[in-house]
Order: structure tokens, then sequence, then C-alpha cells
């Protein structure tokens, strides 16, 4: 081990104590985002503990929560971008929570709070790194930091991609490190390289002005059954979408992706066992389940029409309508199936089912063999001992792609959780051994960023 | 005119007030169906009034309401069966009300209430007819009369279709009188000639023991899309039912039918106005438009599926479900229906989509060249100067077949109705006019029907 490395291993040991008091600082203050009151003072909060640790903040207000800014320049002009977000879920239900969730606790080797791991720890672990890293360097970073600190990712990061693209300059850099990350069950460190877009549609039809008796169910017509007809024209039964130019811009799985899906352990057993699948989509099995993901998806999240009670009623609905969510795949884009979505529905004869857009996110992708990845899974094995499970492309969406496409980054996502966080849940925790195990691989990541030799 | 049809129009002039009296009496006790202590001092009310009119009354228990039967003989062997019902339909809103629903009141010659005229001043008015008929008779009746007077109606009479196999003998008859009655907006008695069958039943698709993330559409079943797929196998966008054999049974309108589809106004402006229809189900117009009730359907009365909130949310449903009735013709057996339903879906490969039978009742017909149409078209003339509007099969469906079916008769439904009487609705009235009207119809069809030609 280098010395520089020890330095930093020996920085972080010595000053866990202090770093989980600052995340319990951070978790102490309530941030549920849609109490925007709370979330403002935690923005506040958030801007001290940047200031504290030797960066420059600016706080940009948004229509909800503000975003804060924390930025240092190193002796290369690399610089690494970290987004994580001061939001947390809200806490119900609150009496499944062992010490209260705004009072954080530290008891067997764990910090118990909302926020502790999800994403307020995470936050103090990436801080904490760059103390180390400077305390390594004599006070110096090697490369530039960029902090983004937001306050609606809980709720879907409704402003944050378009604060990239108004902020470019401000936030240039040549690598990412995301909110969140975790070990596995083996302790092996995941490490996703895409995530999904997503275009979420209410598709809903109407035919007739009010409910109708189902006597008169010879003549008048059902939106049930129109929509029914109209989602059936959108998808073929082995999961095939039928909408024409679908697929168009769909790129899929690269014979290195399928390299790394064929290192992975097959889901199939746990998912039959767990979830009770009797048949996978299409049938798949084998190979073609584990890189399925690079599979786009017509997905109907939920279906309303007429009476939905126990027991009997005689209606004919006069509406009915559909939640219906679209997984894109590189280089597929919302819009552009958004527009191809209603001129299907069109041309088949559906222009009275009504198509509105509830949301939209880009699908992203880093290589796998970008030299970020290379680092971090390198420093992964020196920290934990194993080498890191790459995953292709993840099947839900985030807003990484709100960074990786305007800035022109690669994106990788080492963190402080385990399976067994309870994120989202009561008794939410970090454990304090791996908060140091994160910090000390993220200090490494850090340390030699400036380094990697790549074509940027 | 005869001198006994003068006598009763006389005697039910002279005591209309009486009997408006009698029906607010009996308005006066509440009587909503789920409410079985106010249906059982109901159905002892009733039990009183029926024995005031000189009928020996029994009451028989259910395992909800009880059943009042009410009966006299006549010089002739010959019976006539009423069909009547105590329980009334809840009162909400009640602010809608003028005067307070179970506080019976007179104004603008209608008596006002709940029940007014569904169905205590409907059973009131027939009383009444009784009374007028042995008054012109020397206190004889021509025939015999049945009341069966029941407590469950406005909850789809659960009980009644068992009392009737289990009392054949008591309730033994050459004709019945229907619940209800009205006259149309032009002062038309409307007469139906028979209802439709149902099956209802309930859809389940389950491919998941919990809903999971819509980020593994690409493998994980959607029981959405199962139970859609299993529904469009059911039936095409023309409105034709695909289960093989469910058309076996049922029967066309008869030459007779098309005749008297061919009299009545067209509903297809209306209907386009009032309910906003683009295009009527398989694009039927003019005269197949009319006579489309019989056509048997397949409706969709409901769907449930995953998240039905605003906004999004990203879920693969673990399960949806489906409210389904058939409406079946004569003589479409809906337990025939429901074993060919269960054969088509396990053919289809939907064995897994279960199906849960929720409640059926048979269709039902009475010859519209029966003597006892022709005397209700014959004494309606007489007392509203109208001809009837005849009606071969509606498309609802009603206990009617529990009479129909094992006694062998044919059925009418003359009555106190009008389109203004706000039936299940605040503000329910009968008109005393209409009530007069009503008795004098129901006098005349008692009078002769003893006397009318036909082979039973």
């Amino acid at each position: 081990m280098s010395t520089t490395t020890e330095t930093m291993d020996q920085y972080l040991q010595a000053n866990l104590d202090g770093y989980i008091q600052e995340a319990a600082r951070l978790c102490a203050q309530p941030s549920i985002s849609m109490q925007h009151e709370d979330a403002a003072k935690c923005a506040e909060l958030v801007a001290a503990t940047l200031a504290e640790h030797g960066l420059d903040v600016q706080t940009f207000p948004t229509p909800a929560n503000p975003i804060v800014v924390g930025r240092a320049s190193g002796r290369s002009p690399r610089t690494l971008l970290f987004y994580n977000h001061y939001d947390v879920q809200p806490v119900d239900p609150l009496h499944l929570w062992t010490s209260p969730p705004f009072e954080p606790t530290v008891r067997d080797g764990a910090l118990y709070a909302r926020g502790a791991k999800d994403d307020k720890g995470e936050l103090v672990a990436r801080l904490a790194a760059v103390d180390a890293v400077r305390a390594a360097h004599g006070g110096e970073l090697p490369c530039g930091v960029t902090f983004v600190v937001e306050g609606e990712e809980e709720i879907g990061s409704p402003h944050i991609a378009r604060f990239v693209q108004e902020h470019l300059d401000l936030l240039a850099s040549h690598g990412a490190i995301w909110e969140e990350g975790q070990i596995n069950s083996d302790g092996q460190p995941l490490l996703s390289l895409g995530r999904r877009g997503i275009l979420y549609v209410q598709l809903e039809a109407q035919t007739l002005t009010r409910d109708a008796h189902s006597g008169g169910a010879s003549t008048l017509p059902n939106a049930a059954w129109r929509l029914l007809w109209a989602l059936a024209s959108l998808r073929d039964p082995q999961g095939r979408i039928l909408i024409p130019g679908f697929y168009d811009l769909a790129r899929p799985p690269s014979a290195r992706d399928l390299a790394i899906f064929a290192a992975q352990p097959s889901e199939e057993a746990r998912q039959r066992e767990e979830l009770g699948v009797r048949e996978f989509v299409g049938g798949l099995s084998g190979e073609a389940l584990k890189s399925a993901v690079f599979n786009p998806t017509c997905n109907i999240a939920g279906l309303t029409a007429g009476f939905q009670g126990p027991g009997m009623k005689t209606v004919i609905p006069a509406r009915a309508s559909a939640k219906v969510d679209f997984r894109l795949v590189p280089d597929q884009d919302p819009e552009d199936i958004l527009a191809k979505l209603r001129a299907h529905l069109d041309a088949q004869g559906f222009e009275d089912v009504q198509v509105t857009r509830l949301g939209a996110m880009w699908p992203e992708r880093t290589d796998p063999d970008d030299p970020l990845v290379a680092l971090t899974v390198e420093t992964g094995r020196e920290v934990y001992g194993k080498d890191s499970l790459l995953t292709p492309l993840t099947g839900g969406s985030s807003p990484v792609y709100a960074f990786a496409r305007p800035l022109g980054i690669p994106v990788v996502s080492p963190g402080v959780g385990y399976p067994g966080s309870r994120t989202h849940s009561p008794d939410e925790h970090v454990r304090l051994d791996h908060f140091l195990l994160a910090s000390q691989h993220m200090a490494r990541i850090l340390d030699r960023f400036a380094g990697l030799d790549w074509c940027p």
C-alpha cells in the first residue's frame, strides 16, 4: 500500500466517530421532500457543512427545494462530480422504528435514522474522503470536486435535468459519482453501468358522458373494452411491442455486455421462489433472462374502470384509464416514443384514446471499459477484497441521464449501503464499518482520478 | 262502459284519499333493505294491511327479511299472482329531499316519500283494485288472488327464487302482475314482455406473489396484461362473443318481435345526444339498433389493477381483476354459460385465470300474443286512452324468471309510475291521478282475468 493510501485510510479510521456525528447532525434535521420548510432548513445545513469542508458553496432556488453546489479546485484541471440529495422518504409507519427517525442513534455498530444511508450518510462519507485526500496531499486536492446536493430526489427529481442544462459550465466535469451504492450479501461492490429511460403515460378512453346500466350493453359502447383494445394493440403476449418504429433506436447488448451477464449468477430460481413466477415474459430462461433488461418494455402499471368494490354492480363504464410505463434502452428517446405511440393509436383507429404524458427520463450508459469504471473496480478490490459485480444496464430509471448526457461523462456508484440498510423503511441505518470502507474506497478513487489514462 | 266497470271506477275515485293515506302509512315505516329491524317492522305492517283487505296472510322467514304472502280465493279456480316488495332504496343524499323521506307528504297532487312509487304505492293501488272488484261483485272475487310481498328486491332478491321453488303449490297461479309499471311521457302504458338473464362473474389473474418494480418488466409477468389477454379472448371489438357454444341456446327475435320493434320510436338520436355516443356497438343503427337487445352481451363492468391514484407509480401488478356481466337472451342458461366460459379459458391456456360466480338470473319471456297481454293492452286503452308500448325483451334482468319459469305463467307490469317518479332518488313520489288510473287499470284486469279465453 502506498504511503498516500495508508495516510488516507488512517485518517478516515481515526476520524470515523466525528464523521458519524456529522452524518447524525444532518439526519437530525428532518427533510422529507414535500415538507418544504424542513427541506429549506436542511439545505442551509448542507450548505454550511459543505463550507466546513472547504468547498465554495452556492445555493440555487428551484420552484420547490433548493439545490446546493459546493466546489473546490485541485492541482489538475480534471473535476470529479458528486451527485447526492438531502431530502428523505416519509417515515411511516412510525411505530415500526426502534428509535425515532429524526433522533439519530448509534447502536450495534450502526447509525439509525431516516437518511442515515439514503442519502446523508453517503454524502458525509464522500466529504470525509475529500478531507482524507487533502490530508494526504498537504491540504490540496489532486483534482477538482463539484458536489451537487438536491432536495427532490425522492419525488423524482423534477428540477434537476433543467438545472444541469442551465449550468453546464458550472458543472463541467470528467466523471461523476452517483448518489448511492452498496455491496451485496457476499460483500461484493455493485456497480451499475446504466439505467433505462422511461416514458410514463396515462391512457384514457371515454365512450359515454356517464356510466350506463349494463342492460344497454348490446348498443352502448363500453370504455373498458375500448381501452382494452387500444392496449392490446401495443404489445403482444410475448412482450414484443407493436408500435411501428419502437425499436428503431434500441441498441442490443454488446458482446462485452453479454460476457458480463454471463459472469453473473442467475436470478431465475430466486425469482421463481420469492415472487411465485410460473413463466417469465415470453418464456425467457437461462442467458436470455440475464440480458433481458435490454428488451424495452410496455408495462401496465394500473387499470381503472367502472365498479371495483365487492359484489356486483351492473354498469357500462363511461371512462377507463390505464397507467402505462415504457422502459427504454439506449438510445431510445421518450419524446420520440410518445410521438410514435400517438401515431400508432391514430393509425389503429384509436384517435379517441387520450394519451397524457406523466413523466419521462432518458436512458444512459457508461462504457464498461471506461477508465473510471476500471478505477472503481480496482480500488473496490483493494478495500473490499472482492471484485465488483458489474451490471451493464439496470431495469429501473434514474436522473443519472440528466448529468451523463449533457455533460458527456461516465458515472459510477460506490457507496455505504448493504442489503440490510432498510432504505425507505423503518430502522434505516448505515453500518459504521461500511461507512469507513466506503469512505476509504471513495478516497482512493478521488486520489487517483486525475491520473487516469484516458482520452476525454 | 259496463256497470261493473263503472262501479269499480267510482269506488276507486270515491276512496282515493283513503288509499293514499294507506300508502302513506306504509311509507312512514322505514324499510331500507339492509336495515333488517326496520324491514321486519314493515313486514308486520304489510301483513296487517293485507289482512285488512281480506286476505289470508302467512309470513315466511328468510335469512334476511321476511316474505309476506296474502291469498284470497275467487269464484273461478283461476288465480292472479301479484309480486311486490316492501323494502326501499337508501335515502341519500338526504338534503335533496324537499320533505323528509319517511314523513310522507301530499303536495301538488302527489304523495312524496321513499317508497311512494317503488313499491308501496304500487302495492296499495293493487289492494285498492281488489277492494273495488269485490265491491262490484257483492263482496266476492271473480278469480283468486295471491300477493307475494318480499323485502329484498332492492338488493337483488337473493331469496325469492328458492322461496318460489319451495312453495310451488302455495303460489300456483295462471298469470302474474309484476311489481312495477309506468306510462311514458306520451301517457302510453309501457309493457315489457321479457327480461334478459345475467351471469355476473369476477375474473382474476395473479402472476406474482406481490407487486414488483416495473424495472423488472422485461422478465416478470404482469397480471394486468394476463387479464387483458384473457378478456380479449372473450369478445371481438364488434361485440360478438367468442366463447364456443355461447350462442347455442340464444333464440333470435321472431317476426312478431321485429314487428313490435319496428313500431317503436328509435332511441338512436336521444342516446347520441344524452349519452354522447359516437358509435354504437358493432356500428349498429336503424332497425338493427332497435332489436339489438336480442344480442347477448359480455360487458366489462369494472377493471382493477395496480396503481390507480394521481401521478406515477412504477409497478408490475401482481393481481388484476375484472367484473364481467353477460346478459343472456332466452333460452340461454347462466350455469351453462359459466361452464362454457371456464372451458374456453382453459382451452385458450388461461387455466390460471380464476372465475368467481357472483350472481345469476335466467332470461324469461311472455308471449306477445298471450291473452293476459291482450287484456292488459285492451284495459290500458280504456283507462289511459292510449295503446300500450310493448317491448319484446328488456335489456336488464329481474327476478321475474323466478316466478315465470317454475310457475309457467305469463307476466305483465301495469303500474303507477311515470318518467318523473324519481324512483331511487330524492323526492320520489306517486301522482294521485296516476295512482287512480293504475288502480282502475288493475281492477279491470282482475275483473276480467277469469274470463280470458286461453289454453292454460
